[in-house]
């Protein structure tokens, strides 16, 4: 049966019309049925449209009843929404089937969704970003792509650097969440951050110096969130330009500063981010992180429509 | 006689040693003594010193019986220092007369201070920075450090934009407290945010696009502080680039969405931030701030050592 995929635009406006269009091409070349929101092409200043405009697109996406509704790109929009994002419809939604998709800014819905309602949503490709280049899109993110689509993944893996890999096996069990470190920073203080106790947090940023980072972990570290965790997994940082000034400090400067600030472990490698190579990961799941050696794995299980997160910590 | 001036560096290495002795030279020449830490040059990768070198320098500083003891520059470092301050040496070094003078990352040091200890410390000058350049140092800036200097200064004043005029003259008492906005949105949610009700608080911050400026805004509102504030005041958010992405999204539709947010008046033009331009300003005193039509003034009247901020509101 042919899946439903709906686009949608929540942040940032889309200038890239033809990457758009070639992404709605290679997901019908996929074999799914591709819906564009009216307003996937609005622009509102740096905006997919005002306010209210992405607030109605976000409602439709989760009336659409599609299998996966993914947005366009990411960019900046929803931290402003926070307080009047439609949290029971989303958290409906879910219910009913449909999987939301996204990065970046989308992480800051994320995770006030999983905040408000224990609904579980991905972290993974943004439509136009993922499968609107002029190249073919990444294998690996296409494969956790179309995993998603199909209700078939069960879990990733990874390698750690040589220098990063653990002698004692690591097993850990707790809900998945994080996303974008700059989003679940600016969430910190505020009714949208999860109150995850025992989680398996994962991060990733784009164009943020190490120092902007360490600052960002620093606030992490000081509310608590960092040692309440089992674990703390980190995808790329990536570009950013180091300048004269740092003389050797670098982003594994911040990454031992943070192993020397935490006795939770910090797991590198995680092939998520701002990169062509991104896997697919649920926000709000219950999760077992396995490492020994060079080796990692992150796995859900089957996930169904009313898998959630309730903050006493069992599945349902 | 003579006042004692104390130079340190808290934060960032100093890479511009010439501009520290042209900054000694000038404040010598305005009839001071100048000290300068024995670490003031030290260089750890970006740091003035590694973590235990600035611990140790800020102890000095605190330990110096010095008139005023100032910040060589800002940059980045003070953040990862928060739980190892000295908060009683300088809280003890402020009733003993010593004004503790800085900015930018010192925004960390000083409202960490105010929320451990309630001790009024100064926005203002850092010296290699204001006093060390090329051409003279700014004529309003050398002028309210002098009045920082001599105990004299009791207030300041500017003129607002003709656009942001308040019709209805506007008056408010409350303790004064902000300084940089990253490093202020930073804090939030950890033990080091000043809980300050009633407050005036005051922000400025350079090289962020005013979507950053709004996201790290979006964390102060719905964390509850904007609120809880008799009026915010802005300074300077300079040194950003539009981009094409941008139209028409500018600084000004930040503060137009900021006023809708809130009911607290704001304030605009305040001479502080990363500009030649700076009053100095007392974090954790008492102010009224006062505006008629384009006038403001925020006037804080005599402060002497015995003053500081305590949570019932109340001055000592």
């Amino acid at each position: 049966m042919k899946k439903r995929i709906y686009i949608y635009s929540p942040s940032s406006a889309v200038r890239n019309k033809a990457g758009l269009r070639r992404a709605v091409a290679r997901l019908k070349a996929l074999g799914h049925e591709v819906e564009l929101d009216p307003d996937v092409l609005a622009s509102h200043m740096r905006f997919a449209g005002d306010d209210e405009a992405r607030l109605a697109a976000i409602g439709r996406a989760a009336a659409s009843g599609a299998d996966i509704a993914i947005v366009s790109r990411g960019g900046y929009g929803l931290s402003r929404l926070l307080p009047r994002l439609p949290y029971e419809a989303l958290a409906k939604a879910v219910k009913g089937g449909t999987r939301f998709v996204g990065y970046s800014d989308f992480t800051a819905l994320q995770n006030a969704l999983l905040a408000e309602t224990g609904a579980i949503t991905w972290s993974g490709a943004a439509a136009a970003e993922d499968f609107g280049g002029e190249g073919d899109p990444d294998d690996i993110m296409q494969d956790c792509f179309e995993d998603l689509v199909s209700g078939q993944g069960e879990g990733t893996g990874w390698q750690l650097a040589r220098s990063d890999t653990f002698d004692e096996p690591l097993q850990a069990r707790g809900v998945l969440w994080g996303g974008n470190l700059a989003m679940i920073a600016s969430l910190v203080g505020t009714p949208w951050l999860p109150k995850v106790k025992g989680g398996i947090l994962f991060l990733e940023d784009v164009s943020e110096h190490p120092y902007r980072i360490e600052r960002m972990l620093t606030q992490l570290l000081y509310a608590g969130v960092l040692a309440r965790q089992k674990a703390i997994v980190l995808g790329h940082f990536n570009n950013w330009m180091p300048v004269p000034h740092d003389k050797g400090y670098k982003l594994k400067t911040v990454v031992d500063w943070l192993r020397e600030q935490v006795e939770v472990p910090v797991l590198t490698g995680l092939p998520f981010g701002h990169v062509p190579t991104k896997v697919c990961l649920p926000v709000g799941a219950k999760v077992t992180l396995a490492a020994e050696g060079r080796d990692v794995f992150l796995l859900w299980g089957h996930l169904g429509p009313h898998d959630h997160h309730h903050d006493d910590g069992h599945e349902h």
